[in-house]
Parts: structure tokens; sequence; C-alpha cells
């Protein structure tokens, strides 16, 4: 993990401050790290507008198969907003000058800038590995929905912390954990109570898929199974990634019709191909940039 | 619980027959108790239709923020439909005068009365955490997975038992439990061969939150829970049940922006600052009625 | 097991080839058996359309009311894809004959068939129960997520195996199973990996509902599963099936609705009386043919 | 239509104060006038909620099987919301009192009573003809809307008026109009503008079906055809009205679904062969009451 | 015409009995006459068996780029169901032995199939321009409503005529009326009322594009607009099909990224090339078969 | 219109270049011209990303209140697609280093970006009323579908040219266009055929609101018409708009759900007051800015 840190920005990635983008080691994968460990990564609003750029640039650059996304630090993945940033922040507050209509007409542009960047990790069209180690409150829980591979650490603090400081989560805590996890009463439960949660209770529920016993081993086995994600096909892999989300939202006779039509292009790439001669030969197989 | 059961009715509510609805100790919490133990809680159509009416008027009661329902006496929740009533009501008879077509007029809309006096439970604007002990059949799963937060005891029996009578659940169960638990073998199974199943496959696959030694264990610890919730915002609360109802039968991108313009308002409140404030000055915090 | 295998092909089933179809033992219970052992029973075109047909007929088979299906052989339920056949198939070659357009009209064609024969499972009024047993790959897990019930045997290998071949599952894993299970993070996890997985992951994700210790064992307990559920009101039990398939794929409110219609009428069949005269004089209830 | 004024008030719904509610003449054809002329027939809160009960109790009144809503006087079907009670209305006052979020709450609950009062023509079961006269704003189009059959005068005035008094129209003509004429250019152009259109204008979009000379003639129009539905089998009219409402609301395949279901209870009924065998004896046919 | 109805059964749709399929003059083009006249081309089951078989074979006929569909005789298109042969049809009895669940279960499958035959035209691949002509009625609308494109004579007699016999209309024309035309008022009218409208209202509301004078100038019409659809790239008009039937189901977004998906593939067909090449050479494009 | 042309480009909007941003004369109207008459205003990729950002920035201008769009120049709105920039677009060519499935995820990636651009007019929070003249061809009908309403010269040329070159249109028109007018036959038959139609028939099939004698008179009345929406509440336009396109997407009841909670917000602005004042002082009311 502490090699993970000492690694140069990822050409291309330079430009961004809160994060550090490197190479995660295994060909194409790449890391990204929340790097502001002095205030427990907490976030504002420059940061979460990089984080949206970070994931827009990830989805579309060929060099990249599949992201590793964690906190700087060992205090955790991230506190969630930094309430000082929050409460000076112009959007938030009850401008006299603002009746409540023009106020909710710039609170609802604001909230939909804010989703949009945390959208962004779900949007990219590489698949996202999560580690949440200790303090993961709040923010951590939106952008942990966000990504699509859930590892955490035994001793993560894990909470929906909203309704603790007066309001209902609205960056995508309670639009996507529901179907994240197979047990809605404690959803309810724990949104509504902002109560923590540890490991095990994460498990359980089905909220991540693996629990490991530190931050470096959960780094590392990110690490490992990005690399064997991003090993095989990058049009298979992109292709389960959107057709699973397509598949979450819509009924199973729609995304039958959907995944038809997306395997149809699909289907004439090189890559079954590559997948079975290579399997034939038992060698890697080697598959072309996406 | 002894002493639940010796509260006065709440003042408004004392019309009620069936149900006992009373103060549950912390502030803003609401105890609804089934009352017609020496029947085991049957229900038969006054009931159910008191049970509608009760859930619409907390629902808009300022001094409520959380409910606790539970069924009196020792026995169970409730073992569902009282078949003796079922069997001497009219609806269900066919009777003569009525060709099929009129006949099923007749029962679309005696079920949909049904089924909107259960649905009153979600619908309430306030949660409502359900305590489910020893025989808790039929009826009994329709109405427990209407409410928000369901906990049990070590000694729950519990049943999809309708088609044991010869009907497919129509009251809300088939329509509501594949989406509150993450096993749909599971559902399927417990669903067509109408076979109990107790509290540690109930908490397993994701049906309860949480389970409890006794009925007096589980209604504390459900009163703890709804006194702590019922200590929140009530703004953020009640934001938050109705977002995960809408979350649950929405895409992710509808959800998203239905929060957006839902929270246009709701961060407009007092209470994220009340909150603040509170947080900052270490007390609890006070919220105005809703 | 054995027994099963040496049953004659049920009446009016006889002109399958690739499927043993037989009575299990229970009344209205019958076996639906994968019956190529020598190749792992692995799947070509002419077996999933028989497939499709079987369950087609099964549907609307007045003496079935319930279905167990399972693999030939100790080896396993299915390898999947039989690749020597799908290499040769012409329809998933690049033919020179065809652009790119109309090579994809042609995949949407066999694609959409091939999927309307494993959806042929979850169409069948009838409930299916899956047993898995060994190697259990790819469109194994597609046709399990079309059964409604899943048993598994303690030795089961289950893998969502596509992206190793180089595409995106498109028969149905990838747009059941996130709704099958709860825990997503553990499906885009095994679906973007391929990775196997056993029986006790797989259950405690809710992919089975039941682990059984051998073939025989699991086989035994569909049965007499099946049996249980054959004994109910057919009328209560394929209402059930439509009911929570319609469920999994529409808002509560839409399910409720539907439900309501389709009970008016199935609500005035003789069923509930048969089953409940039958409870009072503590017999077994017997039902008309459906 | 002077007639029509002198009629008593039905049997069963002498209770209501504010419309009419009188025999129109052909059997089982009801008359609904909202009966306010002095003020134009603008509407107060007391009005919508009884509007709302008078098309709940037609919904299930066996005596009922067509009803024509028409407003009072010459000078038109209705004005509107009724300003003057709508200012000194405390739901509409920002009262100081409460901060916006729980003011947001409030308003809630009484758009969604205003929003149902009006829903109940829509969901009553028997099919509703509004006849719309000279003055006919805001309010007008929301109840026209919700209404299943359009016709007006030569001289009617209609206009989407809400953006007018400053708020986009929340009873409903947003939400319909659209699904209703076949020119989404003009419903945005009206509804923005609030600009007055007249009868060709109405034909012409699509917003009526028929355009008559005076209020006599339309209301006598109203009449007959009422009448000639009436006269059909009230099995076929009901669903008629209810899966062209689904319809409207869903994909043209769902729509066939739950067509299947609703048919499969009504085609039992004995209303064909009543069609059938009075159509053969070239007498008018005689239905049950539903 | 009278030429049209001597052309010799198209190779491969010489079994069919009672439909004409033929050559239609211009290339690619194809004619499917109703082939009963002395009957009025009622149809009865064996008939609309048959119409789903042929257009499930037009469907994919490399051959056939478009389809018109007229009814042969003078006297009209289709008087609909043969009421003859539906009056001894077994499934739409009430046979004593079974009851109201298990007949509504028959019911259901019946309907079913007879909705799928009619629909396969809407699931054609290739457009179906229809000609309604004279005597028009009942599931005369059904077809035309699933046809995409929709010309009348100047006689045409049309009506939506099932309430007349007792039921409402199940085979599509309630699921697909009030998304063809634009005018919900009129389209409950005809529906409710089952009285005739002409050419001139058709044309009106939108339920035909064009009306010509005679039935000789209507076929040529169809003929002439299917030669010069024939002649267009049979990518980009079986897409434009495809996307505007999806449109109709659909959100805007949904259709947009459904587009997306879909013109991904077709987008690399030659067709772009063809069709721009060819207008540079002012040559009439020539498009591989599909 | 000429005076238009001269009008200096907007404050803020003097960097884009193929489009002239100006003052309209009324307050709060903006008038937007593409501007590459000698081209007869075809589009480039430079300029519809521009007029993407145009949209976007107009979003949330609170100068701002409507948009009117129109095409510089005699000859036309715009011929659409600039055949000569697309065919030496990379995008659109085979190149050959790309497999056909990389291929398909770099036009999935084009064609969605294009249609982002166009569907920043409907995402607009502002009205946008878009004249049409002369040549108006391929895109002009994307572009027009995604304008709230149209207007169009007695000389307009239409048509969806797509197929003619060999593609399905994919930028919006089969989208929107089924949604927007009342005959779907006809969509069918112009977007199948790609002839041409004029005004009177866009009028008929309600394609466009009205019909203008000339470009100015077009103009003229566009502007009117801006400048008398301009004058309205922005809270009630602006809330018109977004519940209009909410309700084309969703079910009534969807839509009245989404409504409630929107206006829960907007009926707490000061516009209502405003707007009664003013009509009881018989005054032009004076709204803040949006």
């Amino acid at each position: 993990m502490a090699q993970q840190q000492q690694q140069p920005q990822l050409k291309g990635y330079t430009s961004y401050k809160h994060f550090n983008v490197t190479s995660a080691g295994p060909a194409f994968v790449v890391h990204v790290e929340i790097n502001r460990p002095a205030k427990l990564n907490a976030f504002f609003e420059a940061m979460w507008l990089e984080l949206g750029q970070i994931f827009r640039q990830l989805s579309s650059d060929p060099d990249v198969r599949a992201v590793v996304l964690s906190g700087a630090g060992d205090r955790g993945f991230t506190a969630g907003l930094d309430i000082h940033a929050a409460s000076s922040n112009n959007q938030l507050q009850s401008s006299g000058a603002l009746d409540v209509g023009r106020k909710a007409a710039q609170l609802r542009r604001y909230i939909t800038e804010f989703q949009d960047s945390i959208s962004a990790i779900e949007l990219c069209e590489k698949p996202v590995i999560v580690v949440l180690h200790a303090i993961s409150l709040g923010l951590a829980i939106d952008i942990a929905c966000a990504a699509d591979i859930r590892l955490c650490t035994r001793d993560v603090r894990l909470a929906v912390k909203e309704v603790d400081i007066g309001l209902a989560a609205d960056i995508g805590t309670l639009s996507r954990l529901p179907k994240a996890v197979g047990n809605f009463s404690w959803v309810k439960e724990v949104c509504m109570s902002a109560r923590e949660f540890g490991a095990t209770e994460a498990q359980q529920v089905g909220f991540v898929s693996q629990v490991l016993d530190s931050k470096v081993a959960a780094l590392d086995q990110a690490i490992k199974l990005a690399g064997l994600i991003a090993g095989k096909s990058p049009i298979a892999v992109q292709g389960t990634k959107e057709l699973l989300n397509h598949a979450r939202d819509h009924s199973v006779s729609e995304s039958l019709r959907y995944t038809t039509v997306w395997n149809s292009a699909a289907l004439q790439s090189r890559d079954m191909m590559d997948a079975l001669s290579a399997s034939v030969q038992k060698k890697k197989p080697v598959f072309s940039k996406l």
C-alpha cells in the first residue's frame, strides 16, 4: 500500500489535485486514491467535481480495464462531507435574496451536479472495485454504492450518516442501496437510525462481497481481483458491467431484449476467437485495446 | 410489555376497538397493538379497516415520529385471517345471484380495499417497526412486509400460509417480499410450500434485521430503536422512508431525479441547521413538529 | 436417483432425445433430466430448442403440477455450452458474406431464440425446482436463474463462465441474477471474474435455498419438495408463481393492481372451499386438474 | 337542459350540496351538474371534496352505467378555482409557524387530496362524458382531462390558466393532456402561454371528439351518447374504460398481458351470450346489474 | 387489384390456405391478402394462427422488404370474428367440467395465442402497410393497429365492434389505439359506443395517413409506397420500424439509449456507404439482402 | 428578421462561432440563430457541440426566460447533417484498426455525445420555440422535436431524411416524434419513406402548432409568443415545461406524484402572490429572476 502511494501520478492524470491516480501494478489496472488524509479524506465541492472528471476520463481511456478506489491513510476511506466546507457553502445557505422556489431551483442544480459526480463511477465503462477501511461514513456509502465491487477491512466503521445532520441522503445511497443488498428491513434500519455497522454485518446483509483483515490485505486483494478481471476480454467485462446495471433497473424481458441488441455487435469482436484459441493453446489470451 | 398494555389509549385514538394505540415511552413514539389475543389476533374485515384508519391518522399526526406495531398476548403476532369470519363473508361466497364477471368486479373492489388497509402502513409517512413473535402466519407476513423494519423473537413461527387455503396471497406478500429479501429461490419455496420458517432462517435470508430472545426483549428493542429514530430530524427520517420506498420501485436514474426534487424543498427546512448546531454544542437537537 | 433414470419416458414426451422426462414418484411431479452425461451434459442448439419445447408442453399439461430439473451422471449438472459445437456454428462465425449490420440481425434472431428456449422454464406455469450438482457452469447458471427454486449439493462447482470465452452472458444470467440474490457486489464479482463458487457461498448470498450432502440427497429433497407443492391447490401454486415473477419486474403498486385482477377470477375456483373443507375434515384435499 | 335542472336529486345522493345529481333520462344514465352558477361554478375546497365523493359513489352504484358531467347556467362550465376562497386558504398561505420543509409536507398532502378528488372521475368505473360550454378555464381542463369523453359547444372558451396565477397546473392537466391530444407543441403552447382556445382548435388538436352548436344541443348529445353506451354490456363498457386507461400508461406488451388476465374473468360473464342471442333475435339485449 | 389475385402463391408460402401470398410487383414487396371473401373475410381460429405464421415467416425472409396487407373482394377488409365459428368454439363456452379459475387459465392461454398471432404483424421486422376498404370491423381494427401504415378507401366502414358482442376488445385494439391516434376522447367514444366511423373521421383523428378513392387506388398507392420503402436500405428501414415501436413504449431517455446500442452495429453495415455513393453517382442504390 | 441578424452577440455568449445569440427584443427573450447560411446551415460536429453548450448556458442564465431558435438565411432552417463533413469523419469510417465490438463502443460514445447536444434543448429549463422555414431536413426534425413549440412557414420543406442515407435516425427524431404528433401511421410513413411533407400536413398531424406565411412573419410570431411567455412567472413556466416533459414519459399516477413533490417547493415562491396582486391592481406582474 505504501508502495502505491509512492507511485507517480499516471500520465494524463497529473492535473488532478485531490486524488492520486497511479498504476496499480497489474496491466491495465489503475488505482485512484482519495488524498486528503489529514482531514480524514472528507469531501468538499472541488473534490467531488474532480472525482467525476477522473472517472469520466478513465471511462474511455483504452489503457484502463479495471479501477481500484481507496482512501489514503490509515484512519479511513472518508469521513464523508466536510461539514465545515459545507456549512460555508452558498448553495446550502438560505440566502435572503432568493425565495423558496428560486432556492429550490438552485438546490436542484446543485444536487444534480453532485449526484452526477458520484454517478460517474457507475457510468465509467470499466469495473470499479472500492476498498472501504476504518472510518467510512456518509458519502463513503454513496460512493461505495456507485462502485461495482465492494471490499472492506475487518475494522471498517460504516454508517449512512445523513439523518444525523438533518437530511435524507441524496447523492445515491437511498437510490442504490435497496438494490445492492438483500435485506430491506436492515436498509431502512441503518438509513433511519444512522447507526454504525461493521464488516460482519456488511457481509451478512450483502453490502460487501469480501472482508479482509487489514487495509494492506484488502488493497492487495482488490488489486489482485482487478488484475484478474483486467486480463479478461474487455468487450466481455465492460458488456457485463453495462448489462448488470441495466438489469438492476429493468424488467427481465426488457433486459433480455437489450442484451440481444448489445451482443449483436459485441459478439462480432475478435475476443471470443482470441479467448477460445488461447484456451486451446493453454496461453493467456491477449485482447486489443478498448 | 405488560406495562404497555396498561397504558391508556392515546388521545384522539380512543374510538378504535381492536387495537391498543398507546404512548410507547420515548417522546413521539406510538405503540399499536393488535388486541384480540383470545383469537390469536386473527383478523376479520372490521379489524383491517380499522388498522388502515389508524395508520392514516398516524401519518399526519405531528405528535408521532415512529410507530411500533405488535400483537397482544404471548401466543403470537397474528394467526392471519380469521377463517370462520372469512368463510361467512359474503364477498368471498359464490353468490348465486352474480355471474362470474360481476363477481370478479365485486372481488376486485373487496381485495383493493383490503390491500389499501394494509398498504396504509407503508404509506404512513412515519417509520413503522413491527415485532413478530410466536405464531405469525399469513396476513402477518403481508403486514410485516408493509412495515419498514422487521424484528422477531427467537420463537417466531412464520409462514406464507395462503396456498394452504387454496389461494395466492393477494394482500401484499407476493408483491413486496421479492424486494424485501435477498433470496428469490427461498421466496418461491416458502410461498409455494407454505412451510414454516423460524428466526434464524428469517435473519439469514434478510426478512428481519434483528432477532431477540423474547417478546419482552423484542418489544424493548423496537421501542428503543423507535426512540432513537424519533430523536432525529423528522424531515430527514420521513424523507428517507419516502425515498427508499420510491427507490425500491424505480430505476436508479428515476430515483436520483425524484430525490433531487424532494430535497430541493426539504433542505430548506431548519433541521440541518438545528442538527449541526446541536452537534457543535454537544446537545440533543430539538426539531419542530412535522 | 438411479431409479429415476430407469423410469420410462413419460407418455406424450417420448419424442424428446436429449432429456429424460419421467414421473418422479409423487403424483403430478415430473422429472426432467439433461441426458448427455458423456459430454458433461454440455448443450448444443438442438438441445436447448428441445428444452424449450419440453417446458412449453409441461406448462399446459394438466397432469403436471411441479417439475424437477437435474443433470444425468455424477460429473455435473452441465458444463454449459458445448464449445466444439458452438465454434462450428454458422450463426457465430463471421461469415464473409454478411456485413456487420446483417450479421447483427442474424445474431439478434439467434440469441432471441436461445433466450426463448431457456425462458420457457420461467414461463412454464408450473413451479420448476432445479438441482445443481458438481460441474454447473455457464449455461447452468442461466438455466438455474430461470427456474423457481434452486437446490445444490455440497460439492457443486458453480461459475458464470462467459467472460472467459470472451462474451457477456446473454441467455439470462445477467438479466435475472441481480434480482435473484441479495449481494450486487458479489454478482458483479462472480460475473466479471468468472471465478468458481461453491455451495456455502451460494447459500450465503441467496443463490440457492438449500444445500444437500449428495446428489441423491438433493434429488430426493427436490422431489419431496415438489411433491409437497404438487399436493397444494394448483390454482394457488401457479398463481403464486405468476404473481411473484410479476412482482420482481414491477413496482409494488403495479403488482398489487395486477394481483387484484388475477385473483378476481382465481378466487372463484373451487380450491378455497376444497382446501378449507379438507382442513376441517383433517383430510388431504383433492383438487381438480389445471 | 332546463328540464335537467328541475329533476329531483337522485336517491342516495341527496346529501350533496354543490352538485345536482339527477337521472338524465335514459336508463342507467346519471347527470352530475356543478351547481354554483352565480359564481361561474368556481370551485372551493368543499366542492372538490364533494365531487370526489360523488364519483366514488357512482363508481360502485349498480344503477349507474354512464355519467354526464356539466356546469349549471349559461355562463360556463367553470371559471376554475375560486381565487377568493383560495387566497384565504390556510394551506396556501406561507404561515410563519412552519419552515419550508414542513410547509412542503403540508402542501404535498393538500395537493394529493385535491388530485385524488379529480382523479375520482378517472377512477370511476363507469364512463364519464363531460360537456364544456362557455367559460371553461383552469380546473375545467383538469376535470375534462380526467373524464373519458369530451364534448364542447361552439362558444366554449378554454384555457390552461394556471401560469397566469403563478403556478404550474398540478391537479392533472399537465399529467393527462400530453396523452389526450396529438400535438405536443400545441400542448406546450397553451400550457405556457395560458392563452384561450376555442372549439375549432380543440377539435383539431384532438381535445374534444365532438363540437355542438349550443349547450342544449351538447347536453342532448352527451345524454344520447351516454344512453347508447349504457345500453351496452356494462362488463364490456367498464372493461373497455379500464383497459384503455391502463394502455395509455403502459407499453403495448404490458397492456396485452393485463388485458388477458382481465378478460379471463370478464369473458365468463353472461353478457356475450346475452348480446349474441339478443342480436339473433333482433332485440335489445338486457344485461344484469354491475 | 384483380391482377393481384391472379398471381401465383409465392414460393415457400404455398401451404397457406386462407391467405394469398403473392409478389406485389415492385422488387421485395409481398402482398398478403385475406382470402375468404364469401364470408366477408371473417376470421376463425385456423385463420389467425395462419396469419401469425405467415408474418413470422416474412419477418426473416431476405427476399421481403415491405408487405401490403388487404382483404379479398369488394365487400370489405374483414367483418371481424366469425361469430358462428366463435360461438361453437370450446374455449369460449362455459364448459360444465371446469370451474371459474380453471376456465380462466384456459382463456388466458387462448387469448394470448390469439394476441400473438396478430402481434406477429407488429413483430415482423419488415414494414407492413394495411389497406382498409368497405366493411372493416372489430378484428379489422386490431389487425390495422398492429400494422405500421394504415391507408383506407373513401367508402371504408370502420368500427371497434367488440362491446356490441359483450366484451372489451382484447386482441390489441385497446392496447394500441390510444398510442396510434391523437384524440383520446375519440378513442373512448368509438370503443365504448361501437359506432361506425368513416374515412374522413379516421384521417382527422390520425388513424390513417392516407385516404384513397377506391380499393384499386388504395392498393396501388400501398404497393407504390411499399415499393418506395423497399428501395431504401433495409438496415435503415427495419431499424426505423424497431426504434419507432420501441419509442412508443418507452421514455425518451430509454429510447435514446436503446437507439445508441442498436445503431452501434447498424452503422457498421455497408448501407450508408452504398446510399451515399449511389447518391453521388445519381444512381439507385442496391443493398444486400437482409 | 434582418434586424435580428444585426444585433450584437449577447454578453457572455460571444465565444460561440456558429450561432448568433442575440436579444430578441422582448425582455428575457433570446434568439439563437444557426449561422451557416452559405451551406444551408448544415451541421458538422463542432456545431452541434456548440449548440449543446449554448443551451446548457441558457438553461441557468437568470436573464433568459424564453428562447427562439431559427436558421439564418432564406434557404432553410437546416439541410441537416453536412454529408461532406460526415463522410470524412473518423468516427463513422470503418477504421481497419478496430474490430466490430470496439468500433461499436466508439460509435456508442459518438452517438451519445451527439444526442446529448440536441437533448440540451429539451433539458434547457427555459421554453424553446423553434421556427422551421424552407429546407428543414434530417437533423432539422431531431432539433425541432427537442424544442418545446414548433412553428413553421407556409413554404417549409420537411423530411425525416435519414433512411435515404442508409441509417435509422438516431439523434432523437425516432424517440420523440411518436409522442409529439397524433398519427403513428403517418410517423412511420414519413420516417420509412423519407418523403417530404409541407406545412399543411405538418399542422394536420400535429407536428407544428402554427403555420405562418413567411419567415419574417413566423419569426415575429415566435418572438411575440416568447415575449408573452417570458412575461409570466418563470417558476410557473419552467415548472410547466418540466412537468409536461415528465408526463410524456411516465404514467399518469407517476406524473401526479412527481407534480406534487415539485409544487411543494414551487408554491412557496412569491410568484403566486405577485401574480394575484398584479391581477387585482390590473398591472403587469414583475417576477424575480430565476
